[in-house]
């Protein structure tokens, strides 16, 4: 009898196939579980696999009173309630790196696109307004990439490869994190002296209350009305409403968003913008990635079911 | 007095403003210069200059009798009648990797906005079509960066940019051109053979009637369902018509081009493509690339009013 695992995010089907030759799935497709499933189907749940940042609190956990662990589908878990799991001993498992890669690109599309500014070239061409020769202030030459200063914020995986990407375009590179790594880059104390000094932030920090709203109003003006930021972490680092108020009032030149505050919804106010580049949560979403998270998915369950620890595990507590 | 010089493509009047500062310039604004200028006006004419694409033949030459030097704004020059400069005895000059950066960091944008389907993702967040959880199967995952083939066609100042970033995003980077360079990439002996490899074709290489058409429907069959192409060089390189049937007909995955057979016209049969991202051959359109080409400009204008060689010069025969 295959081990039963709980899928509780919304997962295209296609990305579960292998998992589910292996387990027997049950699919709560974004739902409470218990909705869809029985008090008895869920007493026999042991492990659960969601995206990181949907939130799970004690009441769903609570639902499965043999749950012993919860396994992300990705490298975030800031929407899972680590006090829930480690008063009730669960095991956390993610994907740490897998999709680094992956994020990092779409981190570098999103930088280019936007400081290029791709959208609004590519409508100059499909309208016709390029043949017509038709004036437009957003195609006015704006500075390339030589030169520009790039602060990065957060150096983890991530970080490290949106740095290496973006030091091979002849830019300065710069960064803040809680703490100084070895890297070839230029170390800011805080964010706020980072903002000050770099003309493109690019978020990759994780997330959680520590970075909540991090870059907020002060944070926007700094980087100046030349200033772009990107944001491929999660949508709580940035205090939307603040980011809305730059973008519109042009107190920043723009920006690159793969994630919002809350998805997968993007307000009209945002999408109304000419100067913002926007993806829906895609960072992750290339099929290499897509089969190194599940390597690490495959290998999380068959280590907790084999009572063994997790090999992709997070240190609660 | 001030020198008397030409201005025969249409350039932004910004762009100029420098070197009107020095010289005296009478603007053609793209028409042949007999239709603004009088007879007497152009005779006094001693130097002109125009964009490198912009065909420029023995009739336009010989309406200045004293015309001594053409200066190309920007690095190409395939539009110029070399054996009517040469007939004369008039000097050519441009602007050699004043643009480079500029135009491979275009290259870059391009390639990842395709191969990440970026366009698509921008209206997938703004039509709603992502909140509303509607199903899209250009939304699927692709292929990502890491390990990705990518040829570069053209090993010039442009090419060698283009491959060092490439090479940053964890991709084998390949390349063609007539001859073996000292560079740390796989050398093909032909495009076949390149486009046999690669999975993004990037050409890079200088336009002329040894490249044109060099990109067929042979070399789009080779790069496969699975391919690009990138073309940030010349509209004569792409078979323009064999590369709308290879999109429309997915014999590749898709395009990013910034330049046209006919610009500034982009066919409706290539504008109304959703796997294509169109810019407006805006490849070297960045601040700093346009003073460098300005730079490069008013030094060879300097050096021919003053009797001296062109530092930027193209031998001619």
């Amino acid at each position: 009898m295959p081990e039963k695992v709980l899928i509780y995010s919304r997962f295209p089907k296609a990305l579960m196939v292998r998992i589910g030759e292996r387990y027997e799935l049950f699919d709560a497709a974004g739902k409470p579980p218990n909705q869809n499933f029985s008090t008895e189907q869920l007493s026999d749940i042991r492990a659960m696999i969601t995206a990181g940042g949907t939130p799970l609190h004690a009441d769903i956990i609570d639902l499965m009173p043999k749950l012993g662990a919860v396994v992300c589908y990705g490298t975030g878990y800031d929407g899972v309630d680590l006090a829930a799991l480690a008063k009730r001993g669960i095991v956390l498992g993610h994907s740490p790196g897998a999709n680094a890669a992956s994020v990092a690109d779409i981190a570098m599309t999103l930088m280019l696109a936007a400081t290029r500014r791709l959208l609004v070239a590519d409508d100059y061409v499909r309208s016709g307004s390029w043949a017509g020769a038709k004036p437009s202030p957003m195609m006015r030459p704006q500075a390339g990439m030589p030169g520009r200063r790039i602060g990065v914020y957060g150096m983890g995986e991530i970080g490290r490869k949106i740095a290496a990407r973006a030091a091979a375009f002849e830019t300065e590179v710069g960064y803040f994190s809680r703490s100084r790594h070895d890297v070839p880059y230029q170390y800011f104390p805080t964010l706020d002296a980072l903002a000050e000094w770099c003309s493109v932030l690019m978020i990759a920090v994780r997330a959680g209350s520590d970075t909540h709203h991090a870059v907020d109003a002060n944070i926007l003006k700094k980087l100046g009305k030349d200033g772009y930021v990107v944001n491929i972490a999660r949508g709580s680092v940035i205090d939307q409403q603040a980011l809305i108020a730059a973008l519109t009032d042009q107190t920043i030149a723009g920006a690159g968003l793969d994630v919002y505050a809350k998805e997968p919804h993007a307000p009209d106010a945002l999408t109304a913008l000419p100067n913002v580049v926007l993806s829906p949560h895609l960072g992750g979403h290339t099929l290499e990635s897509h089969v190194a998270m599940q390597d690490c998915v495959m290998a999380n369950l068959e280590a907790y079911f084999a009572g063994r620890p997790l090999p992709y595990g997070v240190k609660l507590g």
